[in-house]
């Protein structure tokens, strides 16, 4: 891996490799943490300074030709809290060096081309974090459950998802892959909060019902996925998200985790700084 | 006007229409704000929850079809502070309903078109706040100063702006524009500043001297621009910018006063909610 992850936050929620069963794994967990909501969300706020910096350094480090970069992948079902993950863990760092692409039903271009043609289109410069709100792997996932694709050419686009985060990290991408893991209950829940509320009426449509019934489908299609491309370059991350607080906490430290792996220093100058600065002071152009 | 500023800072910051004269406009003032830096910093801060839950509104509409959006320029010298704005302003809302354009200088590609080609690229859609580092203005700022373009054809690019901006306005936008207005002394103390500090000095250019010893061609090129482009529709706002709290301060106040004269309501439901809140209920399809 290019960016060793360390934090306990980190070792508890990458997946070891292997079939993956995700009714094993606890949604409203905090693995790793040691504290509750308050201490998760003032754990959170506390990042933002060296994740500020950090995200600084990387942005400084394009200037000087470094192909540099991070991509934080976020999968998970409806209501699951990407757009979440963004506001609170995202929203910490400068919008400036932020890159976020959302995927939706591809349009009929889009389907004119691979799969992964809008993906490459969407993939953030040097310098840059780039999010993705769902992303490649709604191409195994409801092109699977919905059959939206042949069996052959699902099958097909694991290894061709591998091949590209392969070639992506070798360009100098860092790639943090999150699934966002909630139970159908806290989705039941959450829905039943958008129906209630006239304020979040906009974020409900009732085909979520309809691709809710297809939720065992869509957890093996989840499992299939995490475990064909749960690679050494591009590991799968499943993070509980039943509680927010962890579900943001989980994704700012996998962030930070990976800007800190990266060693990143501030360029040095590649001009005379002693000269630029005698310029400046003694032959000031501006009278 | 679309959208009617109203707080006294924008009321102080706005043109009036006629000729400029960018010397009789105080760089370190903080006019229409009636406090220190530290109230300052407060009072943007205090902004946020509105910012956010006017910018998610935004974001709502579009879902129903709305076209609206709207577009910050950001223009000014080097060291105005126009990433200082993105970083702390802009910052201030969810990343995922904002886009930043920087324009550098144009490409082959870019030049091979007219000079508005690359500004529609990079233009937000529908319930985004988009922000542009540098605009189109660079087209009749750097382009008259370094004469990058005939004086006719600078000539014809003041007209192309407004009609560009009244069509972009038509469409949909509000457009917020900005002038970072620093003093001279200001800009070399925040060179000196970059050139004493390794950590700063990918920021810095053996350019930028060059650039500023054409400061008083560039104020010119910024006078002529702001009279020629300053329209009811798109008016300008010169802000103050040597203190950099009462730049974020005054940039997110005109956003917030765009905001609310935009009167942004929760899209109504286009489903049945009473029947959707019943399938949910009684006929979950998850057992």
């Amino acid at each position: 891996m290019t960016s060793p992850a360390t934090s306990p936050i980190a070792d508890a929620l990458r997946l070891d490799g292997g079939p993956v069963d995700l009714t094993a794994i606890e949604t409203d967990a905090a693995p790793g943490f040691d504290g509750r909501k308050a201490d998760g969300v003032a754990a959170l706020a506390a990042m933002a300074p060296e994740l500020g910096d950090l995200q600084e350094r990387l942005w400084a480090e394009r200037t000087a030709g470094s192909q540099r970069r991070v991509l934080v992948v976020l999968q998970g079902m409806d209501t699951s809290g990407k757009g979440g993950v963004l506001r609170h863990t995202i929203g910490l760092v400068d919008p400036q060096g932020v890159r976020v692409t959302s995927f939706k039903a591809p349009t009929e271009e889009e389907r004119a081309h691979d799969f992964l043609w809008r993906i490459e289109r969407g993939l953030p410069a040097p310098g840059y974090i780039g999010v993705f709100d769902r992303s490649h792997y709604e191409d195994v996932l409801i092109a699977r459950v919905r059959g939206l694709a042949e069996p052959e050419e699902v099958e097909r686009r694991y290894g061709a998802i591998n091949e590209l985060e392969a070639r992506l990290v070798d360009e100098g991408f860092s790639i943090i892959k999150c699934m966002l893991h909630i139970s159908a209950d806290e989705q039941k829940e959450r829905l039943a909060e958008r129906l209630a509320n006239p304020e979040k009426h906009w974020k409900y449509n009732p085909g979520d019902l309809d691709e809710r019934a297809l939720w065992p489908a869509y957890r093996e299609a989840y499992e299939i996925a995490l475990e064909r491309t749960h690679t050494d370059h591009a590991p799968w991350h499943v993070v509980p998200s039943d509680k927010k607080w962890f579900r943001n906490l989980a994704v700012g430290q996998l962030l930070l985790d990976t800007l800190r792996g990266l060693d990143l220093q501030w360029p040095a100058a590649d001009f005379d700084v002693a000269a630029e600065t005698r310029r400046l002071a003694e032959e000031d152009p501006v009278r």
